[in-house]
């Protein structure tokens, strides 16, 4: 595809331009403040009316088919809803429901200026595929964790998935492991050696509550960031899901070792985990990722929220209005850095296409001052009116425009969601 | 207007029914699982597809005209922002500018969901009068302090302002102080005397940082709350805006003298005050609201993030995942009791016709589950489909339909904007 935006506000690295944004395939060929004549034939050459084309937002922690728990069971005590809703439930998931609870988050990633995500979950096959048939960026693990088996067992489904999946289009294996508390020595070394195996860093979920780094503690002396660390887990360095009770200690070895962090303020919020110290962890250079972690406990996957929160609870829990700055996190929401994608670290010739439009035109959005931090602040999903993923337009308007039959999409979902409630 | 909407979900006091809902005049008339035909001459008779009526949400706290400091200065110290960009900016400000960052407020409130504020602000006519001319419900108060005079000058500005206002269709005075920290003994004691004169509760900003507490405690020995409810202020009930640092005792008096609580969760995070203990004030019987404080500390005017943070800062702060049922808060960001409006307590024969129309069939509401609680969760003003106020359809998919002019709107606001950012 070839797409030529004139009369725009880009948002770039150095601020906010007026003038066109030029497209060919997944990249960005021209961004100029100069609008230039030029016969090509272009798919499509869009006059934006001053709006602001944006990065589209990289979700850097997600389990997209949990789409199927959300608000299944609300206000309950969270060992009652894990263990009473989410894991019976998930017990009879099968690939094809992952594959359609996958396109349906794709639907809500898409309609609210979401491109690209790094996602853990089970069927891991079946979700990649609902990733690559919607042409949404993914990086996707399994989760790999004790009841995977053996080391002979872990190694050989991880090697055999990777080649399923980097097979597909815009889709990329991520080698993933659940969580330090659910993987003893054998999984670990596994894990470790498929890392220099694949030449790939290792993600997972770290130091999300109060209670993990306590057991991990009372068990190995040390924390679970020095214990993955000393098991030669981050030897390529790694992605940390959560990291809400990370020490000083914790934040220099992730930083000497490259271990980015993904921060889920509002997954942290609902299930009373805590507020991760994301002002130590940018002073301290670490990458930051925003996620939404799964629908099941958030219940939305809404980047707008996430950042939004992300900024304003350090402002609470620091005490200090100027704590993080809204462009920071705006960054590190777009940037997909935390999790290894490339080029998509702003607008720019030779950048990634992975782009939304905002409705600068919308009240929340008035008068017109400083754009950027009101995204932030008082922007929403109802802002997007278009979104492009790897160059291509895939919704305007209210409209997803990638070939979803989203009224027999929802007939699916909703047929799965109630078979699965009369089977537990 | 009469209309008739049918093939619809209406969220009911007793759950979610199947079927119609009529509103003649400002009035819902008619709430049946049953559709019955009927060759009344119907303004319109919408087949609302399934999708969801609600009751609109009543923002309980709002600085309406503060849409104009919108992103203006982000990300600085609050005393820098306060006295180098707040103060000197609103000393610029005309009634005229008022009148159109109302109107700008407005198409945010209906575009979202909203019909109906309790606002308090400087050029108290011109902000209801752009209220009444789009068809907002307000309920409206000047926000008496210190500097408007001494008692004679306070009470003679309120009867006439009282008398303007009230002329106004679909907006009502309201006696509202500014804070018990700007006003002294001679201010209250006519606050006190004309609430008793109107027949009228006093609305005021209550114990909202914690600052503002201890120089209270520190001038009277005894708490905001209480000094208010000495000086005779809260006699006929009241309203206490913010309510973040109240104490049990605080909470016991508020109760007892029917003063009702309205959080702003949104606000009070930004601006590093607090979390109010909302599960406390909700314990002990107060009327609860939910307000979004005006677009220069939020900086959005969106309930439905309220209501989310209303509800996960409970869960967060109480480190209980049960602390606030998001039904409970919800039902406090829609029925305006806490501030002192009947009628709109749900959607039932006989009530106000203020209410919006959800898409139930976008993604973040998908699969159907427990709608209510997926509403505060997940939801979101892109959710809003229709916006009914006072029984008239005001905006529909997009379109603001009460005759504004947007562009022009747009061209004006920020016209003044820039004229107030050159004057300082």
């Amino acid at each position: 595809m070839q797409y030529r935006f004139y009369n725009a506000r880009i948002l770039t690295p150095d601020g906010i331009i007026h003038g066109e944004l030029r497209t060919e395939g997944d990249r960005i060929t021209r961004l100029s403040p100069v609008s230039t004549l030029d016969y090509r034939d272009w798919d499509r050459e869009i006059d934006l009316g001053g709006d602001l084309i944006v990065p589209s937002f990289k979700n850097a922690h997600t389990h997209s088919p949990m789409t199927f728990l959300r608000s299944r069971a609300e206000d309950m005590p969270l060992k009652d809803w894990l263990y009473k809703q989410v894991f019976p439930a998930e017990a009879k998931l099968t690939d094809e429901d992952c594959y359609y609870f996958t396109r349906l988050a794709v639907a809500e990633y898409y309609s609210g200026g979401t491109t690209y995500c790094c996602e853990m979950y089970g069927h891991t096959k079946a979700v990649a595929q609902a990733f690559a048939d919607t042409g949404f960026g993914a990086y996707i693990g399994s989760g790999i964790f004790d009841f995977d088996g053996g080391y002979d067992e872990i190694t050989k489904h991880a090697e055999k998935l990777k080649k399923e999946i980097d097979a597909l289009p815009r889709v990329r294996y991520a080698l993933a492991m659940h969580a330090q508390y659910t993987c003893g020595d054998e999984t670990l070394k596994a894990v470790a050696d498929l890392s220099k195996a694949f030449g790939l860093s290792v993600m997972t979920h770290l130091s999300e509550t109060e209670d993990e780094v306590a057991s991990c503690k009372e068990k190995y002396g040390i924390s679970p960031v020095r214990l993955l660390a000393e098991k030669g887990v981050f030897d390529l360095g790694g992605t940390g899901f959560h990291c809400v009770h990370v020490d000083d200690e914790d934040v220099r070895i992730m930083k000497s070792l490259n271990v980015g962090a993904v921060t889920c303020p509002c997954s942290n919020l609902k299930l009373a985990s805590g507020i991760a110290p994301l002002k130590k962890l940018l002073d301290a250079g670490l990458k930051l990722g925003v996620g939404t972690d799964g629908a099941a406990s958030n219940n939305a996957l809404d980047m707008f929220r996430e950042t939004y929160l992300a900024t304003c609870l350090q402002k609470y829990s620091l005490n200090d209005a100027v704590a993080v700055r809204a462009k920071d996190v705006y960054r590190a929401a777009t940037s997909g850095e935390a999790f290894g994608l490339a080029g998509a670290d702003g607008l720019y010739e030779g950048a990634l296409a992975d782009m939304a439009v905002i409705d600068i035109h919308a009240p929340n959005m008035q008068p017109i001052t400083d754009a950027e931090s009101n995204l932030v602040y008082a922007g929403g999903r109802h802002n997007v009116k278009m979104t492009v993923s790897g160059g291509r337009i895939v919704y305007e308007n209210g409209e997803l425009l990638y070939g979803e039959d989203y009224g027999a999409l929802l007939e699916k979902c909703n047929a799965a969601a109630e078979r699965i409630k009369s089977e537990i």
